[in-house]
């Protein structure tokens, strides 16, 4: 596929750099750019020379928002429908709903949500509205001291969206989160640290280097297979109303690991000699995905 | 509606002063209390003047706790019946589980959950039992400097309420609500910040017209609309056990504003000029409220 | 109950003292440990003398993770079996999949999550792997300033368990739970205080009697029918989608209460003198265990 809004680039240690590239534009999202991303997460966790993936801006900016040059309706929705929650329960996957009401910016943070490689954001400029939004399902955002960022969408007098109502007041609390929903400032890269919003700041000529060396010391030497499930088990079982619903994945978890990369794993601690995996995230275990019921 | 243990005043500003109004008792809570604050924060959802709450107490202190001078049981309970989950889950409002056995602090904490507006506390002295619980369904709590919180319930051989097993841990983490409930002390505003329970401290004579302004830069020239559909998503969103369920909701939210107020939010941001926004939270787009499914 | 890798000692002042005792496999986790340690936290449940658990390792080591060395699957698992999800759902219980398929870490974390008492770590050497995760449904961990901790799964090609992705992430947030997870190494006390994985660090000399002093503070003049409700319900109630789920149990607990050790707990604090509980553990109001629904 070749992709119009985006650079899809694996890297030869197994970094898959994914880069938004509409610069001219500030990489303003699209719904084209909406497709393109979904797509790209889906095909980065079946991609078995992709072991992490490192996800930036090209240029000056990392995405300046919604692009609201485009269109009737800026955000591609269709407004002769009326949509209700059961629409949203029973038809989400029918054509008009999809393409006529889900929101654009959901559509890629579940994708992100699913995907089965750690996402490690290098945010590297503006990050606003959707810009701020797409980076909350990211594992780790690290950002260039100059970034800045902002949930801007009660000065449009819209709300926020792409699953943030889920993931920010995971990321910072409810507090935070409602503040800065609340006041819709842009705001910048400290205070974003000081909040929990980013990991760590950066110069900005390092950020790209440092996100790519972080992303490889979180794979290297590991089984695909191990970090996939273990992506997927933290983000699923800590919403889980109780931890029996962990167990349950865990312990198929544990069970198919232990019968797979596991037992290559635990032959090469005894023999202290380092371990050689040869499970691929293209072929997990047969209970992945689980329903979690 | 006269209240008789509350103040409802709504200022030029649009914001709701609500002030517990029992001052020769330390403000202490009462089944009275109950039934005009679960009035009050529902009565401020719909009307159209108010567009932020700041809640603080008449005289020294904020609320002493509940009013253990009254009646035989001093919570207002009726000992006469024994009352089952089932009874909890398939009768929750019939007469006699609703005024003999429902906890009072929790039907307040669930209007306020409800609410549409943004709430700040100004808790402007000893906030303790009730006192204290009532706070978590703020979404700011601004405290003064001699403000004084206690979890006490452990003490009285009774248990945490109000929702607060649901609230705090979701603010301060499982481990300080266990040592706060367990060792059921009272505290100072200086522990209260260190540890994330309140936002920040102000001195006694500051406090109210801190709070004030907060509350204000929450709200002006924001759509009342954008701001309530916001303060639900968060608290509902966050809880789910899936990003999906956020998606549903803030799908048909972000589809509804932007044939609303959002549409006069985008034409203003690029005429450069502020907005004009009409909505008003008395008149929710079809979808408000939604069921959780 | 002998236990062969335990200590349980009820020593007078109510304090479980419960001891990993195989300090010359540096308290390495087997399957018979697990077995014990279930069946160690239900019992102090009921056991009307405990009113506190403290939870430390003999000798040097506080738990080195799974004794490798054992049997041909070194969990112990059937690999003649295939479970599915399916099994897990509506089957665990039945003995293969009991024995020959849940993860024995996850069981002790659910006995521990179902525990009616305090339960205080006192790390006080190296705790990896299992050793780590059995960790996390402690109420408070203190830890000795030479402690060192490591979620070293993924380095084995196995996967995090024991419930740890349910805990891990409410404890410490998503990002560095994923952290550890992926990285996979050992990290010291330092670390785990910083982070939020620890409450407190303590001298070597000093860990056992700090905790045993900590966990005094909790229970001493306080109900342990009181206790014992907070403690279900924080955990439960937190990860409950909606706060009314709080408040029914809530209700059903402030009333069941206030019939009981509420009675005298609001007469002594009326006449000004110290309570005298005579609640216990071992009889739970009826609505205990409620079912979550």
């Amino acid at each position: 596929m070749n992709y119009k809004t985006l650079r899809y680039c694996v890297e030869d240690d197994g970094i898959l750099l994914l880069t938004l590239n509409r610069p001219d534009k500030l990489n303003a999202f699209t719904v084209e750019m909406c497709e393109e991303l979904v797509h790209a997460y889906g095909r980065a966790s079946t991609d078995d020379r992709v072991r992490a993936i490192v996800v930036t801006g090209e240029g000056r900016a990392f995405c300046a928002g919604m692009d609201l040059s485009v269109g009737s309706n800026v955000f591609g929705l269709d407004e002769t429908q009326r949509p209700t929650m059961s629409d949203m329960c029973e038809r989400l996957d029918v054509p008009e709903i999809q393409s006529g009401v889900r929101d654009t910016g959901g559509r890629v943070a579940l994708a992100m949500y699913d995907c089965l490689k750690p996402i490690v954001g290098a945010i590297n400029g503006v990050a606003v509205g959707i810009g701020s939004t797409m980076l909350l399902p990211m594992d780790f955002r690290l950002a260039s001291e100059t970034a800045r960022f902002g949930f801007v969408f009660g000065r449009l007098g819209i709300t926020a969206e792409a699953c943030s109502t889920w993931f920010l007041p995971r990321i910072v609390g409810h507090e935070q989160a409602l503040e800065w929903l609340y006041k819709a400032e842009i705001f910048d890269a400290q205070e974003a640290l000081a909040k929990g919003l980013v990991r760590s700041l950066h110069a900005p000529t390092a950020l790209l280097e440092d996100a790519r060396a972080f992303a490889r010391s979180l794979v290297k030497g590991r089984s695909a297979i191990s970090l996939g499930l273990m992506r997927q088990m933290i983000y699923r079982n800590a919403a889980a109303p109780q931890p029996i619903e962990a167990h349950r994945v865990e312990s198929l978890s544990m069970f198919y690991t232990s019968i797979g990369d596991g037992r290559e794993g635990v032959r090469a601690f005894l023999e202290k000699r380092a371990p050689d995996f040869t499970g691929r995230a293209s072929a997990m275990p047969p209970f992945y995905p689980w329903d979690a019921g």
